[in-house]
């Protein structure tokens, strides 16, 4: 490979959490989460949130969003969420899959956020009756698909809006700790105390093999999650190695030493073209625009990075992980500069 | 824990596939698949079945056997299968679930088998027309639920009854090492050369930390399995770990040499107490039928393990796993021997 | 066609419907079931069953049972059902289509009935965890598919069983006018006085043009009932002639004239030939069992029937319909006297 | 009930469709679609369109989108659909239901229109992988819900887009009589001749009972429809009367008659206020606009019809049926004159 900035679901195993996964590695636990490591995660992430939480672990973000929303929403019913929401382009209708086809109404709006405003625009366009679709939840990305953070005060504005309207919030959390980490703020703070219902808490983008989290700060909500996940074939017997990986994520601040370091070396990257960027960048992700040429520079390079939004547009999109080298970001801050 | 025969899906990880997992772990690896160690599961495992065949990892059985099926079969098919499958007891539903509400049909028989004669009885009771539901697919297990193997001649008869009727064959191999240890042949005798079109081929329950293959023998049948695999929330980013252990599970007869070793204990434990054997063991499953006041005996001694069968049936189940030790094995045969 | 006993589904509307259908033709009527027709259901019908209930017309039988069943049972729930039930073996899946992948867990024994021993005897086999589907319902056929009537005293004993399990009691009353004319009791006492949650009220098997009504007794079981309607299509928008019908045809008593006819000439028939009786015939399905030969000779004189039960049993079937001609019936009585 | 302008699914029966009814009433026919009504259905309509179809009578519009739509889209798959559509925005998810979970992607345009241009420009903003819904199908209405026509040039350009990028093309006809009344073309002209695979062709709007036909102009598209129909409870046993009217519907004419007087109704009452219009008349719809007191001022006279579009947009709705008296809509001329 060459200096790869595609995406941070890439890159290998944080050491610490490979150490957790050895140290579970002994003799027999029982199977499907009733074992000493998963047991514990209800009242460690309880001691995260500072809220009584239920924790879900599985091994995908598309199975944690969809197995959550297929839990909030019944068959006939519609989350709203943003244009570029990973639910909307990446995960093969898996939320229409698991919830028996409910639907994504979608709302457009910059920097991929949704606003209480948009939320009820898009409510008033779509008055409900027996012949419609029935709006059951809201869906938002935290950090967002194009790098932005929601503050504090925005969920629970949107939490509000989505409460007044019957509609739970959900929050796909794949850069969770990339958001937390740029806010510097508790993380009750952006959701238990912000009114979230559901957390797609994930933790495969910053550093973990395969552990993702469904939370739920609502624990009525749980409802018949369990059943659903087993339906999938989401409950992994050896569960112990997700749940010692969710533990060790959380342990001394593990997960956001290495959400800070990918935010800071994103924050250098940007520094070094500000006149280039698409949006000044809040976490982990770079949009950039600049002309075909100048963008096969950088390719011949030898820079992995992905074309970003319409065809041609020129915006082209960098994720800096946990892991990157200070050697590719340094190769890229000169890449760039030479460019100006 | 005390002794623990509950089940070999909650045994550890084999310490060679934790350090394939360890080997794998080094800086970037393009993601869902395209890596270089999911890139060698085509071959690898077209040299092991001496068939071409397409190999797609996924991290639980019932994701593997759901998928499976409902790539083979409509929502409106069905499947002809054991009324002890494992897709029917202990799924909640998935291959339903999966394949937008395929039906299984169950057949009894001896040994949880499926005959050419118990599926030509059972298609012949289901007429099939525009009022029916259609069958398209026979599921067996190998080894069985109750711990039996079909032989190459059996699964050849099967998969000719099978295509004669125009249903696919699939095989549900949870234990599928257990099985081709204990027949002793090649694995293409019980799948490609006897005519079985899609395996779940099972790694958790043999030592691996969440690896589960499905394995195409027909390839034409692989059809649309991996846009399914992707919206069932099993196409995982960080594929590399799974596909490291399926290639280093096979890797000079590991996956043989840790199912034989199973095998082998659960003999040794049968030949203690031939007279209470439900059924002669075959793989590392023992079926035993014993009082209630045995039952409760061994049980005060420490040793875990199942019920089974019918409530107070006296039957109860004990899985040896590749890790079992040969203490709590020793002391099994002991227990059981003073039981006499 | 010759002399026709194949199915009461396939005889026409009575003249009473029909006149219902063109006094309905008068000018606008506001649509989906807001019409003056459909406005006096519920009331009608609460009158008639001597309960509260809500009423809901659909167009089918098959999807009378499957959204009754897919309202009283999630996704990874299950029925409890005769294996020769009309859900399980002439509606192609309906119900696990439009429950979204629930399971019938079938259950044998005589003249196509449940009693709460095998429905004990079922859950028990069938112990509930977070590995299985979750019985949630009971599901019986009245009159049976074997023609037999329960009394209401066995549909109270299943219902308290089903309860006491919690689980739903649905009755399929496609021939319900043949069995409440057998029984010659109140539809109250094999319904609302009984037990029964929901019902599927058939009328076109007795005279209707496509006029079927699902009937909650359990008006809190409606839930979300009207949603699964619309989203399956089966929201009429002229709805005013479907329940103009369903008002018509329990006007009068005209539902038990039609079924006590039927009823009637079945046992008229039946009593030609006590020997060959399969069962003795309690509403207006005929099954016996003869010699091909003797099968053949009837068919050669011009009777149309269903083989029936497995392939070569001799067994076959004939239903009277409401409007059977005499002619028919004495034809037959005499061309069955001729075989003794 | 007042001037009623709400909808044309609510009118009557045309005397011609209830004689037909009548007629068809008489002794037994085969259920199912196996009697002499439905068996002459193919040739009628394969004459009526000039090209070989098969047709499939359902009764109502929202099923046989659903229907038309599951079969030529997978679970993973997606329609391209403006955002005005029928089945966005009045069948409560039932493509998504019927399809298992496929995605209706919204397009824009005006005239509730899509172009070549707006389904290229939707394609290329939505590329496909393994990660994302596969579109299958683009569905257009016609005539639309904002009572424009689609030409047949129009309608050939959208079937060579569709196809030259992998999609069937639908036409949600429930309004198909009105468009090709107002369009004096063949019927061929727009659907078989303009590339059209599968039509919805409504009848219920324009003077049905309850009878939609779903027609396949592609015949090898047919491939499971017949068995998603009944599994969705739409194969109706006593389907003569459904197919009866399908026969009287186009008998002499008879279908366009009724559309060409209420297209001609409806532009007598657009003439009189041609500043009002929102759009042109082209069918049988008409969208006024107009502010809230003269819209009060109209339904204090007795006139009914809809709100449309925004909350507070000031557009109104008349749709003007078959049935039309000559006394309401001289009524409501007479009352938009005086409102100028």
């Amino acid at each position: 490979m060459g200096r790869y900035f595609k995406s941070d679901n890439t890159a290998a195993i944080a050491p610490e959490l490979l150490a957790a996964i050895s140290a579970a590695n002994d003799g027999y636990a029982s199977g499907y989460g009733d074992d000493a490591w998963s047991r514990r995660l209800d009242a460690r992430y309880t001691q995260l949130f500072e809220h009584d939480v239920r924790v879900f672990p599985v091994i995908s973000g598309t199975a944690a969003n969809a197995l959550a929303l297929a839990t909030l929403v019944p068959p006939y019913g519609a989350v709203l969420t943003h244009s570029e929401a990973h639910i909307v382009r990446d995960e093969c209708g898996a939320p229409e899959f698991m919830s028996g086809g409910a639907r994504l109404i979608l709302i457009d709006g910059p920097g991929a956020k949704l606003t209480p405003q948009s939320i009820e625009r898009t409510l008033a366009a779509n008055p409900t009756a027996v012949h419609t679709v029935q709006p059951r939840a809201v869906s938002i990305t935290q950090a967002t698909e194009l790098g932005t953070v929601y503050t504090p005060a925005e969920v629970r504005a949107l939490a509000d809006c989505a409460h007044a309207n019957g509609l739970a919030l959900h929050m796909d959390g794949a850069r969770f700790a990339n958001a937390v980490a740029a806010l510097g703020c508790a993380p009750a703070d952006v959701t238990a105390r912000a009114g979230v219902d559901v957390l797609s808490f994930g933790a495969s983008k910053n550093g973990a093999m395969s552990a993702e989290a469904v939370v739920f700060f609502d624990t009525t909500r749980v409802a018949d999650f369990e059943l659903r996940r087993k339906r999938a074939g989401h409950l992994i017997s050896k569960m112990r190695y997700v749940s010692a990986q969710l533990l060790a994520y959380v342990e001394n601040d593990l997960w956001l030493r290495l959400a800070r370091r990918a935010n800071s070396l994103t924050s250098r990257i940007a520094a070094v073209v500000p006149e280039l960027l698409v949006l000044p960048p809040e976490a982990n992700e770079l949009f950039l625009k600049l002309d075909a040429a100048r963008i096969a520079a950088l390719r011949s390079k030898g820079f992995e990075f992905y074309d970003w939004g319409a065809v041609d547009s020129g915006e082209i999109r960098f994720v800096v992980s946990w892991s990157q080298s200070e050697d590719d970001v340094e190769a890229l801050c000169q890449a760039l500069a030479s460019l100006r």
